[in-house]
C-alpha cells in the first residue's frame, strides 16, 4: 500500500488519450506497475503484474497448443553465424538486428554466436538429425523463450530489444499438411485473441514485402489500437522446402524417394500485452480483460470504525468463496485509505470487476458490483455471489470485445486513390482498404506517401478493391493499410 | 513408432551401470529421447520428454512459490559488465564463465555484456529503485528463465553452457524476516524433492569456500547418485547486505533512518532432470518418478489379431477413463510390434505403470498393472481402474524413494583420518562424513587427495565428529563430503 500512499494524485496524472496516446500508455503502464525500464538499452523489467498477464496467455495457448497435438521442448540461445548463412531472406531480413557473442569465459570464440532472433535455423538443423522417414512426420514442437531483436525504436512491450514469446515450428510429409497446419494456428490465434483478450483481428494473408525473411507464405491476425494504428498480434508462416533445403530436412517418402519436408512457423510475443492496454485502456487506466487480469475482482469493505471489523470480517468470508471458485479475488482492507481512492485506484489497474460491501449491505445479505468497463453498479444476493461475479466477469469481457469491434467499425475507410488514402491517414486514422496491382513499388509509394503499411490481404475484405491506388492498373488484391507499430 | 521399428536391438545396447555409470547415463537419455546434442558448445536441447519432465517440476514449484507469496517477473538477459564489478566476490565467482556481447546490430557496444549467469545484480539494481520505505518491504519475486555459465566441462542437464532454472530474489527489513525466508525455501525444496521426485536430501550449510559467491551464508540440499556421487539440488543464500550495499537497496526504516535490505537467493535448476536421472535409474534404462514422469501409464492391448479390435475398443474406453481422471497416459496399439517389444521400451523409457489388457481380462473385467520400480503383476478390476491406477502410482513414488534412501544408507560412511577418507571415495564411494577444524587448508586438502569436496554441515549429521580429519585438531563442524557432479 506504501506506493499509493504516497500519492494520492496519481490518477489525475495520467495524459488524456486525446492529448498523446504515446505519453498515455507510457504513463499507464509505469503507474499500474507492469513494467520499468531497465538498465540494458530497449529491455524491460516485466514486473508482477505486468508478467503475470502473460502467465494467463500462457496457460492458454499453451493448453490450446497441445490439445491440437504440439509438445513443447526447448532448443539453445545461442546460434552459430553459418546457420544464418544458409537461408538467404532469413540472413538478410535478421542480420541488421543480431546482437553477437564474440568472447566467452576469457576467450575469443572462434565463430561468433548471435542471440536468437527467432530460431528457425536451430530447429532446421536439429529436424534434419531427427527426421529421416515419413514415419517421423509430422513432428509438431513449440518452445517457450526470450529472444533478441535489438531494435533501433523501442516500445514497452510493443518492441523491445528482448522480448517473450512461443515459436512453433513444424515438419509435414506435404504442402497441404504444412498449409493446414499453418491455417489451423492461425485460427487459434485468432480465437484466443477474440475470446481471451477481447480483441477483434482482422486475419489475412502478408504481402511480399511484409512477410517473415524466409517464408513462401506470411499471414497475420491484425488489431486495431485506439489511436487507430496496427498491432500484428500473430503471425503464421508456411515454409515451403526453403529451411529442408537450407537445412536438409529430407525423408524417405512413401514410395522410398527422398524428398524435402514442408515446414512451417507460427508465433506470438509479449506485444499480446502492450496491444490489450493499447486497445482497451482509457483516460482512467487501464482496462484488463478479465480471462488475463492478475486481479478479477477487487473487494473493498466500507463504512464507519465501529462496524469495520464485522464487514472486514464478512468480506474475508465471500474472499474465501470466490477463491475457492476459482476467481482471482483480492481484497483491500487498508484503514487509512478511503474508499473512493481505492476505487481510483482499482479502476486505473483495470480491475474488470469492484465488489463493494458496507453495513447495511451485510444487514441485507447484499453486496454491490461494480463493471470497471461500464461503470454500472449491480446489488446482488451474496448467497450468489460466485455466479453473479462469474457473470460480471463475463459480461464486462464481451462490452469490451463489443466496444473495440465497435470501435475498429468507426475507424474503418475505404479509398481508390492515394490523396485519399493520404486524408485517410492524416486525419482520420485508422484501417483503410485500397485496391493494390501487386507491385512493390506501388506499396512503397503508399509507404512513403502516408507512413501506412500493408497490414495484410483480408481473408474478408468486406468489399473488392478493383483499381490499385497508385497505379491506377487493375487490382490484383484488396490491401488493409494502416500505420503501425 | 518409426524410431523404436528402426532398432528393435536398443534396449541391449545401454550400458550396463556397474561398467560404466558415465556411459549408462549418456545412453539413457538418448535413447530415451530426452535430449540431443546441440551445435553449440555445451548446449543441449532439451527434448519433448525432457523438457516435460522440466514442466512437471515447474508446476509444482511454480504452485508451492505462489503459496508461499512470491510472484513471477522477468528480468533482462544481459546485465552490464559494470555490475558485476560491484560485489567485489560475485565478480570473482562468475567472470571466469561469461560469455559476452560486444558487438548489436552491426556495431560495438560501449559497454560489453554479459549474458546473465545468474541475476542478484539485476535484481539489486532494480530493488534500489522500487524499495523505499519499510512498507515497501519485504518484496518476493521468482524468475524462470535461461542463464548461461561457460563450463569447460559439461554433462547433459548436469552441467551446460545453457541451462534453466528459476531463480528467488527477495528483500527485508530484518536479518531474522531474510533467514527465516532462506531457509522456508530450503525446505520447500527438500519437500518437493522427495515428495515429488522421490529423491531423499542431506539438508546443511555450504563451508565458506563452498558459498555462492556474494552470499553471506549457504544452504543446500544434496542428493546421491547411484554412482555415490553427490548432486547439489538446490541452495538457497542468506546474502546479508552485501547485494543491498552494493546496489544501494536502502529503506527508510519504522524509526524515518535509512537502513540496507537484507536480501535472499534461492534456486534449482534443470540439473534436477539429471538427478532424478541418476538416482533412480537402472540397467533396464530411467525410471521415472510418477509425478513428473511425462507419460504415467502405458496401455498396451495384448493377444490374436481376431480379438484386436473388441480389445483396442475395449482399451480406449478405459484410456478415456484414466484421461479424465488427470492420469497422463498412453496407449500403443501399434500391430506391427510385439508386446514383449513394447514392455521393454517403455520400461527403457521409465513409465511408472504398464498397463495389459487381452481377450481373456476382457471377459473377466480385469487387466493388468505392472509397476516398473519392482515388476509386480497385480490383476485389478476395471471397475476400479482409476483408483487402482492412483495407488499403484503412489507404490511406486513410494518404493522408489525408499531404495534410493536405502541406497543412500547402504553408501554412507564415516572417517576420522584423511586416509580412511581417500579409502572411502576410491574404494566405497559415497557419502562421507568427517570432523574438520573449518581452515579452508585442511578442506583444500582433502579435495587434492581424495576428489571429495565438502557438500555442506549437515542440519543432521546423525554423529557428531570431534577432530579434524586432516589436522587432528578440534573439529568445529561435521562435514559432509563426496565426489560431486
Amino acid at each position: 500500500m506504501s506506493k499509493e500512499s504516497k500519492d494520492k494524485q496519481f490518477v489525475t496524472e495520467i495524459t488524456p488519450q486525446g492529448e498523446d496516446f504515446s505519453r498515455w500508455y507510457i504513463d499507464v503502464i509505469k503507474k499500474a506497475d507492469l513494467m520499468d525500464y531497465s538498465p540494458v538499452r530497449g529491455c524491460i523489467v516485466f514486473k508482477p503484474d505486468g508478467y503475470e498477464i502473460w502467465e494467463h496467455i500462457q496457460e492458454e495457448l499453451d493448453r490450446r497448443f497441445k490439445e491440437t497435438g504440439h509438445r513443447n521442448a526447448y532448443f539453445p540461445l545461442f546460434i552459430p553465424e553459418s546457420f544464418f548463412q544458409k537461408e538467404k531472406e532469413h540472413v538478410e531480413g535478421f542480420n541488421p538486428e543480431l546482437p553477437w557473442v564474440t568472447e566467452a569465459a576469457g576467450e575469443k570464440l572462434e565463430e561468433r554466436l548471435a542471440i536468437r532472433p527467432t530460431s528457425e535455423t536451430m530447429f532446421g538443423h536439429m529436424y534434419s538429425k531427427w527426421i529421416q522417414s515419413y514415419r517421423d512426420l509430422p513432428v509438431k514442437i513449440n518452445q517457450w523463450a526470450n529472444v533478441v531483436r535489438w531494435e533501433k525504436r523501442t516500445l514497452p512491450f510493443l518492441r523491445t530489444s528482448e522480448f517473450l514469446w512461443q515459436e512453433g515450428h513444424t515438419a509435414h510429409e506435404t504442402e497441404a499438411e504444412a498449409r493446414e497446419e499453418t491455417m489451423q494456428m492461425l485460427d487459434i490465434y485468432q480465437d484466443f485473441v477474440e475470446n481471451y483478450l477481447a480483441i477483434p483481428v482482422i486475419k489475412g494473408q502478408k504481402t511480399p514485402s511484409e512477410k517473415f525473411a524466409g517464408a513462401v507464405d506470411t499471414f497475420s491476425i491484425e488489431a486495431m489500437m485506439k489511436d487507430g494504428r496496427a498491432v500484428q498480434a500473430g503471425t503464421s508462416h508456411y515454409m515451403g522446402t526453403n529451411f529442408a533445403e537450407a537445412f536438409e530436412i529430407q525423408y524417405l517418402n512413401r514410395e522410398n524417394t527422398l524428398e524435402y519436408a514442408h515446414t512451417t512457423s507460427w508465433g506470438v510475443s509479449t506485444r499480446l500485452i502492450g496491444s490489450l492496454i493499447m486497445v482497451h485502456g482509457d483516460d482512467r487506466g487501464l482496462v484488463l480483460p478479465p480471462k488475463v487480469a492478475p486481479t478479477q475482482v477487487i473487494m473493498i469493505p466500507i463504512g464507519p470504525p465501529k462496524t469495520r471489523d464485522a464487514v472486514v470480517g464478512r468480506t474475508d468470508e465471500l474472499y474465501r468463496e470466490l477463491k475457492a471458485a476459482g476467481i482471482r479475488v483480492r481484497v483491500d482492507d487498508n484503514p487509512d485509505v478511503r474508499p473512493g481512492w481505492k476505487f481510483n485506484e482499482y479502476e486505473m489497474r483495470g480491475v474488470p470487476v469492484r465488489l463493494e460491501i458496507g453495513p447495511r449491505d451485510m444487514e441485507n445479505g447484499v453486496c454491490v458490483l461494480v463493471s470497471r468497463i461500464t461503470g454500472e453498479k449491480k446489488v446482488v444476493e451474496q448467497a450468489n455471489l460466485v455466479q453473479e461475479v462469474q457473470a460480471m466477469l463475463e459480461q464486462v469481457h464481451q462490452e469490451m470485445y463489443n466496444r473495440a469491434k465497435q470501435f475498429r467499425e468507426d475507424h474503418f475507410y475505404s479509398v481508390d486513390t492515394l490523396d485519399e488514402m493520404k486524408a485517410s491517414m492524416e486525419e482520420k486514422r485508422g484501417f483503410t482498404l485500397a485496391g493494390w496491382c501487386g507491385s512493390e513499388a506501388c506499396e512503397d509509394t503508399v509507404k512513403q506517401e502516408t507512413g501506412a503499411t500493408s497490414r495484410n490481404i483480408p481473408f474478408e475484405p468486406g468489399e473488392t478493391k478493383t483499381k490499385c491506388l497508385v497505379c491506377g492498373d487493375d487490382a490484383k488484391h484488396t490491401v488493409l493499410f494502416a500505420r503501425a507499430y
